[in-house]
């Protein structure tokens, strides 16, 4: 939905912003998730941003499969935007998002906490290696997957880890 | 750094994207913090985008406190520009945005894979419940926060935790 400009970028975080990294995407897309907004005017209310905008992007949310569009139940003549899996599988960039924010750019505190609606804990996205737990953002590097060329596997630094 | 357009969200993820959503931020950021890279040269390469776009961006993170220009130590005249605490903080952000890509976006496999340089274990991105483990995205609510005015926490959905 962005033009073919992330293109020769083989990177899962370059096909994410494709889907999800034009201007106010994320913002619907929390409106979506945890407003549980569902029309168009909840969205606009919302957000306060152009009809066209909006619009635009929850077309594009459509054709890409984060959402669908179906018939309001009490009001056929009206669509509602209704979240796929894939669309609400973007929960946790969007929790790692506000801890960013809550931690630079919240003067006040957080404006926002996020619950487990079952235990009522607190949520937060947390950096987890699998066999030993928590993982500090400095000692995360990189290596080649199976999705990677391996002519292009041939420019990533070398990995420092043991294995 | 986006002007004044979010500012009536009281909300850390808009504040957050005011500094990294812009067209290639979180690709330069990706590059700074997995591949190592703080020279203008080398990010220009990896992207291939206008050198206008990325000296614009550049200067952003260096105004926002993400990145700081340090004079190369090998050559004096040539410019670095070296992550900050409060760039490094968005690896979180790109891991999970990664292995969205990953999930919905990667047919051949994740391009690249994350590891703890210390214990070589394979590192995720989860959302983390603090007294009861880990949260299925679809557990997760909201409340307000500290930083959220009053007036404004009346508008949000009520939460259905027990606590």
């Amino acid at each position: 939905m962005l033009g073919n400009r992330y293109d020769d970028q083989v990177c899962s975080i370059a096909r994410t912003l494709e889907q999800v990294g034009e201007r106010w995407s994320l913002l619907i897309l929390r409106d979506a998730i945890f407003g549980g907004a569902t029309r168009f005017g909840e969205f606009q209310r919302s957000l306060g941003i152009a009809t066209n905008v909006l619009a635009g992007r929850l077309e594009g949310f459509v054709a890409d499969g984060l959402m669908e569009r179906q018939p309001a139940p009490d009001q056929p003549e009206v669509f509602e935007y209704v979240l796929t899996d894939k669309g609400r599988d973007l929960t946790t960039t969007l929790v790692a998002l506000t801890e960013w924010g809550d931690r630079w750019s919240a003067p006040d505190g957080p404006p926002i906490l996020y619950r487990d609606r079952v235990s009522g804990g607190r949520v937060r996205a947390n950096l987890i290696c699998e066999p030993s737990g928590s993982t500090p953002a400095a000692d995360v590097e990189i290596e080649a997957g199976p999705g990677m060329p391996p002519e292009m596997a041939a420019g990533l630094p070398a990995p420092r880890h043991p294995g």
